[in-house]
């Protein structure tokens, strides 16, 4: 992978977002001592103190091309972080995709039991748009927010991409198949929340969300391809989840697609091509520039 | 039971609002014919062509409160019946109430699978806040519903009831711990659905929220005491579902804790209540009077 290193700033920056979002992501949900205990307790288990908080960072960043309020990004952060850790949490579930190790940390199904995953998966739901709805922006964008994560999050978004993963084990994919599966799967929630922060920041015209868009789709591609790379490529303690397991699945990947040569330099032409879909944005946009080289660039 | 039967212009009001609801969850769903197909054809096999929509109808029935919008009261009916028909999926699986059987039909996950079961439900849920934040109502007021949708059905509403009902299993509950329980699990969305109808009306004031959620309250506990008895008495046939699953999974319930006669008595008690409640809304009020009665007297 080509060696382009983020910047000091950069990395001041993102553990700022990161611990902001720790006490947002604290802030937004229900106390541990509120009944009932061990649902919340399971709640906060599954979100808190994990992730490298990529949607939040994302959120944060793209509401710097607007100078939009920390408050209402924070809270779109929380929001939509609250949507990605109940996706994992039922992803992990046996049904799904039978994870027992999740960010270093045993699953919640594992730490609890099923029937509370599936709750804590629910009732986090729930939260994120109780929590969006909660917002200070002007009524008509709040709600525009929350169809936007309601239709990121559903059938046509993730849970919808979730669906064709599973009836696509054991199949040979196209890569349009396996790109437009990832579109949808995490490319979804990635794009939203790109427009999430840029919209708590100004109503958008149809410029400004078309380059967005285009920015949003290249970095969800860049993070399929180098989760599938890294899938093929590290181990379990570096990933903090089950290495190799799209392989020991039979699922399709890019690298089983492409191969890993071909797969590397994918990554790197999509990093290129969500560099340029930000050009009229100048200077504001760098740290959405930067996220984009972090993506392509982790090694878990 | 007190055998006080419902009007033959309620049993055709009552009608007319399940066919309206048919056509509006349809409507409010993406189409079978959408991308994952097999995805969207479960959500419509969940969603569609079963039950009393007794939420619909609370919502139609508020909204008659302030001469609400018809379409209006015909998406936030949808939006609140897609929460209660993705629990009820959810509460179906395996590692929840494992129940074959729902409205006479076998259950999601015994239909389809249970990974399906799982995004259906966390799907419809999704298209639920959608569709409710499509409304066409002052911006402030559609998210107020939202907010009020997504708190009844978290961790502080219907998750966290059925959260308190699952540790509770085996264990003998006071009368108020079993009351707590169900205004949470069940009570929670029909409170939900009387104040969404409202709400679609006009803005509230604190005398009709107040006089609003003390019929809810009432009708809400109703509901669960009647179903506590008819688990105990009906057969499966009746029922549409497994009867006598309650004793079996040695679940408190009203009947186990106060009897049989005495629960009969509390359902009266409950309908009175309701009925009371909702003195300041004259002959406006009369569908909701009518609900209070059918919740009482239902035989399924």
């Amino acid at each position: 992978m080509t060696a382009v290193m983020t910047s000091v700033a950069f990395d001041a920056w993102m553990k700022d977002v990161q611990s902001q979002m720790e006490s947002a992501l604290l802030q937004h949900l229900p106390a541990v001592t509120v009944k009932p205990v061990r649902l919340h307790e399971a709640m906060h288990y599954a979100v808190l103190d994990g992730g490298k908080r990529v949607r939040p960072l994302l959120v944060h960043a793209a509401g710097a091309l607007f100078d939009a309020d920390a408050a209402e990004l924070a809270r779109a952060g929380a929001a939509i972080e609250m949507i990605h850790a109940y996706s994992l949490v039922h992803d992990d579930m046996p049904c799904m995709d039978d994870d027992a190790l999740r960010r270093g940390k045993p699953t919640v199904h594992v730490k609890y039991d099923e029937a509370t995953a599936l709750l804590v998966g629910d009732a986090l739901q729930s939260q994120a748009f109780d929590v969006l709805a909660n917002g200070n922006g002007a009524p008509a964008q709040q709600l525009a927010m929350v169809r936007l994560l309601a239709q990121a999050s559903g059938s046509l978004g993730m849970c919808g991409g979730q669906a064709i993963d599973l009836s696509s084990v054991g199949l040979s994919l196209t890569l349009p198949e396996l790109e437009q599966m990832h579109q949808l799967k995490t490319g979804a929630l990635l794009r939203a929340a790109v427009l999430l922060g840029a919209m708590a920041g100004k109503v958008l015209n149809q410029e400004e969300l078309a380059a967005l868009h285009k920015y949003a789709v290249a970095i969800g591609l860049a993070f399929q391809v180098v989760d599938d790379i890294l899938d093929a490529t590290a181990d379990s303690a570096t990933l903090g989840k089950t290495a190799g397991k799209d392989a020991a699945d039979n699922k399709p990947t890019y690298v089983s697609i492409l191969g890993l040569e071909q797969s590397k330099t994918l990554a790197e032409q999509l990093r290129s091509d969500a560099h340029n879909a930000l050009e009229q944005f100048g200077d504001k946009a760098r740290r959405l520039r930067e996220i984009a080289d972090l993506i392509v660039q982790r090694k878990a």
